[in-house]
Parts: structure tokens; sequence; C-alpha cells
């Protein structure tokens, strides 16, 4: 079932503007096809549509198909982006289907990129959401330095940074990650230095280990996301 | 540190032959040079270039890294290779780093596709390898038939098969998988029919949910096997 954003008004939802020109224009859909609509909020409904042209689209709600993402889990990744730009929007969709909820870009001392596209980056996660049947749209932050990343005062069950040099780490599975608010920090290609570590550290983050093989950095961004939702359960 | 195959024989490796071409005529390595090598199977030292051509390679072994799989865990994968096939060699790339040991792809009722380049599956799963200090490399098996696959009776701890149709269904934490032997079966972009799970539950397969979310094929995948590593440990 193909799957829209919309804003979500009683028993209507009204497909958003580029989202009517994709249900009109390429999927060829008209008046009494059933479809799906998310708000990206965490509601999401099938329906059927009452009008559409390639601006407008406005659809009668049928069922509450209630969100899937039933826990209070919130996972936020922090991770610098790859050279290689592709690796790390794989990286997104994956994380995305999984369950990620919030990315933030940092730009390291080692980054080897400090740009992104951000709208490029919000189509690909609007995109896994819908695949996936997600009813909540990650958030997507500014690209950040990482300094200024880490003194920041948001709170946080927990604030885990993963580094590849030999130190006191903590296995992920020690944590408790049920119904917590979770950030992780990745670092780029090559790594965070000791002083980013040291800086994290001082600022409340737990340095922690991903497993015993060396990791790419978007592996590894996936993996943490993975681990903290499989822990979660 | 680069890291390349070799036979490794007492205190000497010698280098594949292909292996030999990358090290000297691509990476322009020359005697007296520090590499790493594995052979496979579970062997990974530090070593310096003896002697070194386009064709050979010999390397004085110093030190032995030690492998850093030591417990028994054998995840082997099997699973439908994706329509577009660079989705599930960016998957296997992944699962490989994080410790994938064997891979069977599975032709279905469903599948779009049914045939894979070994020799290119081959090359990236020695590549993952290399990049993340593997010292074993994955197994890749034949594609071969999902019925005559599920017949097999190969002998492992756990056998199971994740699927999307509505029925009941096992958490994947709620399995031993520390020093297991474990399969998981994957079904191509259209899933199993009800008739090829049948047939492996029949074969003493267990159901297993991935989570709450719709996941892609290669998403599904490479869940299963983190999921799998991380509850092992």
């Amino acid at each position: 079932m193909n799957v829209f954003i919309a804003n979500i008004i009683d028993k209507h939802a009204f497909l958003r503007e580029d989202e009517c020109w994709h249900c009109y224009k390429v999927l060829r859909k008209k008046i009494g096809d059933e479809i799906v609509v998310i708000d990206g909020y965490g509601k999401i409904f099938s329906g059927t549509i009452n009008f559409i042209n390639e601006k407008k689209c406005e659809v009668e709600l049928i069922k509450d198909l209630k969100s899937n993402e039933l826990n209070n889990l919130h996972i936020h990744l922090a991770i610098a982006p790859t050279k290689q730009i592709d690796r790390i929007e794989w990286m997104l969709e994956k994380a995305v289907e999984i369950g990620l909820n919030e990315i933030t870009f940092l730009k390291c001392k080692n980054s080897e990129r400090v740009n992104i596209k951000p709208d490029r980056i919000q189509k690909i996660i609007e995109s896994a959401v819908k695949q996936s049947l997600r009813a909540f749209i990650p958030k997507l932050n500014n690209l950040v330095d990482f300094e200024d990343f880490i003194k920041m005062n948001e709170n946080f069950d927990n604030k885990l940074i993963a580094h590849c040099f030999d130190a006191n780490k903590n296995a992920l599975k020690l944590f408790d990650f049920k119904n917590t608010k979770t950030l992780i920090c990745i670092g780029p290609e090559g790594d965070f230095t000791e002083n980013e570590v040291n800086l994290a550290i001082k600022n409340n983050y737990k340095a922690i280990s991903l497993g015993n093989t060396r990791l790419r950095t978007e592996t590894a961004g996936l993996y943490a996301v993975q681990a903290i939702k499989i822990l979660s359960e």
C-alpha cells in the first residue's frame, strides 16, 4: 500500500503538495483509491481519496492503523558524515527503517566531509519512513561543530560516545535502554581525537565499545542504533 | 595497517597471487615494510616483507595479533538476493564487518533475481574481512532453491525464518545464541510464500519477528545478523 505524508485533521487528511504530485502524476491515483497517510508525528490511517489534482489531495480516513512505535525509546544518532556521502545515506535509510528518532551530523577534528545536503537527506528519511510504515518522521538537525554539540545541555538518560583507541569502554548490554532518551556519537573515518573523547567524558558521556571487529563509520552508526533498539526490547 | 590474505606456514606467510599484485603494484610495498596477514581460517599476524614482486610476496611474521573472534558463535545467513544487487552487496559488506560466518543465496517463489556473481561477492566479502581486521573469511555457498535448502539436514542449534504475514512469531531475544550455530532465512522483496514458511516449520525452523517496523530484505538480513551477534554476547 502506498504511504503519503499529510496534514491530518479530524476525519480528513490533506496531502503535502509534493506528495500530491507524486500521488497524482507518478502513481496516477484517482478518486476512490485507498492509500495510507501519516502525519509524521505518530498518526497513521488508511483512507480513500475524495479529491485529487497535482496540487491538492483530500482523503477521507477509514481506519486508524495505530503507530507500531509504542514504547518511549528515543534514539538520537550524532555522526560525522563519511567522505563518500552515499555510505552515510545508506546507513541513514536503514537506521530510519529500524527506528532512529533523531539525527545530527557532526563536524569533527578529523572530518573529511564538512557539508551535507539537508534537502536530500530529508528525502531519504521520509522515503524510509514510508517504506517501513513508521508514523513518526525522525528529526534532522543542522550540521554542528562537535565541541559545540557536546557542550549542549540537553537532557538524556544515556549519552554515549564510541571510539577506536584503547581505553576503558562499557559494553552496550550493560545499559538500560528501555523507555530512555539515548544519544550516541560516532566519529569520522579518522576517529575522534583523544581531546574530543575527553571533552565528551567531562560532559558526562560514557565511552562504549561496539564489539570486537573494526567497523567503518557508517557500519558503527547503524550497529549502534540497532543494538540500542534490540537491547531496549 | 594494510591487511593481506596469505598462506601461513610456521613463521612465514606467502601472499595469494592477486594479493601480491595489489601489495606490490597498487600499494607499492617494498622489502622491510610491515603489513598484516590473515589466512582466513583464524590466523592473523603482523610481519615484515622479505621478498616481493607482482607474483610472489614472502613475509616474516613478527607478532601474533590473535583473532578477536573468540567465541564460538556461527551465524549463517540464507537470503534471497534483491532485485537491485547493490542493496544486497552493501548488506553483505556490513554483515561481514559485524561478524557473519556463512552466507547462502536463496531462490524463492517470489524471487525477482535468481542469479549472483560469486566472484564479485567473494571480493566484497574479503574486502570487508580485511577492513574489519577479522581473521576468518566467511564461507560463500552456491545459490540454491529454497525448497532444497530447507530440506538439507545440516545440524544447527537454531534454525530461524523471518516473514511478514500474521502468524505466531518468536521474539529473537527469547533464544539462546551464546556459542551456537544459528541459521536465519530472509525472503525476497515479495516475502516467502505461506507454503515456503510452512515447509520450513515442518523442517524444525522457528518463525521469528524482526521488530515492529516493515523492513526491506537487505535491512532485515543485516538486522538479523546484528541482533544474533548482540544477543550472543
